[in-house]
This record gives structure tokens, C-alpha cells and sequence, in this order.
């Protein structure tokens, strides 16, 4: 009695695990990106992250950007194997820069002259998207930028794959796991 | 025939899911924070992003930070609810900010005078634990501080709340989430 009545709640929780496995790393619906076809990964703001930084250049961007990784990308980076293999996928998220004066009064306290600059609005995200035969004329990547969830215009996906070039001996990513 | 079969691998699988549930939210070994008793999470690295930030104090503090959430934390925050709910962790890791020279020589030809700014060496990882019976003389939450997997002293932590205490109405987290 007690093993027929678990089984139907097993099959629901094992049923429901592998459904949210699937969205988890299926493509959501919307626009693909020009060139690669790329769309925004279902659920990529939930993955786990790899590293943060900051980009400046004078008068133009002053930007906060967080990079995230699906599972397979993960996995990749913490054992330190290069190249990423196929299904991995890095995302970039970029914020504004921008100074908040909450923090700064409550750090001028302990902290005198401290500037606390957090993540302010988005600007784009950007994802590269390992598949070594579909893409094996830009190194395995895929490239793909949005703006307010809408894809980039062709010309501006035609610039991604020659800025990864050089970064070719880390297999055309930039970021290192950031422990 | 079928249904049994299936049996004793959904029983495997769901008591999988619920040990690396525990494994996920519970506590790891190692020493304990002074005045709060917080331990470092175990797997917290591999929780999901909610900001990131930059904080500067000329001459002595340079760094990029990032904050994460346990599950229970990411749904409060998404669902903008206050005050946290019980269980709730938050971890924010600061690392050095460092200027990337690899990423400027690349950023250098389409976008002169880019500065890039990267993750550095970690500094230390900070956790507040919601409880809002253990921790209630402190709104709440429980706080460490921890430097290579070592905690602060009982002075530094003396100062956690204080420091936290002007962000009451948000209960004492200054984080926003950053789309």
C-alpha cells in the first residue's frame, strides 16, 4: 500500500524535476539574434556566477557587468578545461554604473571618503553559445547581444567574433572564474 | 512490471534530490563567526546572483563585489518582500578590483581608452542568515565575516549591525536586485 501510494508522488516530483531541467536549459521564445540565431536562454538570470567587472571608457560607458554560466559552462570553469564543450553558455550582464548615496551616507561613518557605485540600470546582455560544428567558423561561439530583450542588428554581431579573436588560447573567453 | 521497476529509481533519484537539498541549504564544517555563531554555507558560491557592486575608499579600498542568495532569499528579493523570511541567507563576496591589461590591449582598437577592471584576489566573504528569533536584538540576522575561511574577530563583528542598522526599512540589506 505504502510503495503504490508513493509511486504516483514519485512520478509527479521526478516528472516535474526533469520538465524544469528542460526549461532550465532549453531557448526561451523571442527574437534570435542576426548571424548565429541565437535566442535569449530561458532562465539564464538564475545561473550560477562566474565572475564581475567593470568597463570605462571616459564619457562614454561606466558599466558594472556580472558574467553567468549554465551548468555545462560552470563545470567547464571550475575544472579549468579548455575548450568549453558543447552546450556550455556564458552570459553577460551589463548594469550602469552608477554612485549610490544610500550607501555612501552609511559608509561615511565608519569609512570616510568611501563611493559605493552599484548596478544601476540594464544595458545589454550578451551570450556565447558553445556548438563546435554549428559555429566552427568563429571558434565553436556563437555570439548573440540584447538590448530591452530584443537582438542587435547584423553589423553589430559581425564585431563580436573578431574582439573574441584574440583571446583564442582561452578559447575565445575573456572572463576567468572568479573564486 | 514497469511500475515496479521504476520504482526503486525514483526513490534513488528523489532521495538524491533531497540529500543535495540539504547539502545545498545546510551548514558547512568549520569555525563559527563570534557573537552570531554563522558558519559559511556550504556550495553558497553556486547560489544565484543578486547584484553586483564597487566599492572605493581612496587609498585603502578597491574592490568588486558581488552579492548572492540561497533560494529562499532570491524569492523574497524577486518578490520584492520585506521583511525577509526566515532562512533567508545573503553572501557577498568582495575581491580585489584589478585593471586587466589582456582586456584593454583587445578593447584598445575599437574602443580607445577602454579600461577594463576584473576580479582579483578574494578579500572576504560576508553572510547575513535570517532568524528572527535567534538574531531578534539585531533585526533579525545574523552576520559574518570571513577572510580565507577564517571569521573576523568578535570587534569586527561588533560592528556589523550598527553599520547595517540606517537600511531598517529595507530591512537592514542595502542590496538592491539588479535585473
Amino acid at each position: 500500500m505504502k510503495r503504490t501510494a508513493f509511486l504516483p508522488l514519485a512520478v509527479a516530483i521526478v516528472a516535474g524535476i526533469v520538465a524544469s531541467m528542460a526549461r532550465a536549459s532549453g531557448q526561451a521564445d523571442g527574437e534570435a539574434a542576426p548571424i548565429y540565431g541565437v535566442k535569449i536562454p530561458a532562465g539564464y538570470r538564475d545561473w550560477k556566477l562566474i565572475a564581475a567587472d567593470n568597463l570605462l571608457i571616459e564619457g562614454k560607458v561606466n558599466q558594472l557587468r556580472a558574467q553567468l554560466g549554465n551548468d555545462i559552462a560552470i563545470k567547464a570553469f571550475k575544472e579549468g578545461k579548455l575548450p568549453f564543450p558543447d552546450g556550455a553558455i556564458i552570459a553577460a550582464i551589463h548594469w550602469t554604473r552608477v554612485p549610490s548615496e544610500d550607501n555612501d551616507k552609511v559608509l561615511a561613518g565608519p569609512f570616510p571618503g568611501a563611493q559605493s557605485f552599484v548596478a544601476g540600470s540594464p544595458v545589454n546582455v550578451q551570450f556565447m553559445v558553445k556548438d563546435s560544428k554549428k559555429y566552427a567558423a568563429t571558434g565553436g561561439w556563437g555570439f548573440a547581444d540584447f538590448k530591452d530583450g530584443k537582438p542587435g542588428d547584423k553589423a553589430l554581431h559581425e564585431t563580436c567574433f573578431p574582439c573574441h579573436a584574440p583571446a583564442k588560447d582561452r578559447d575565445y573567453v575573456f572572463t576567468h572564474y572568479a573564486p
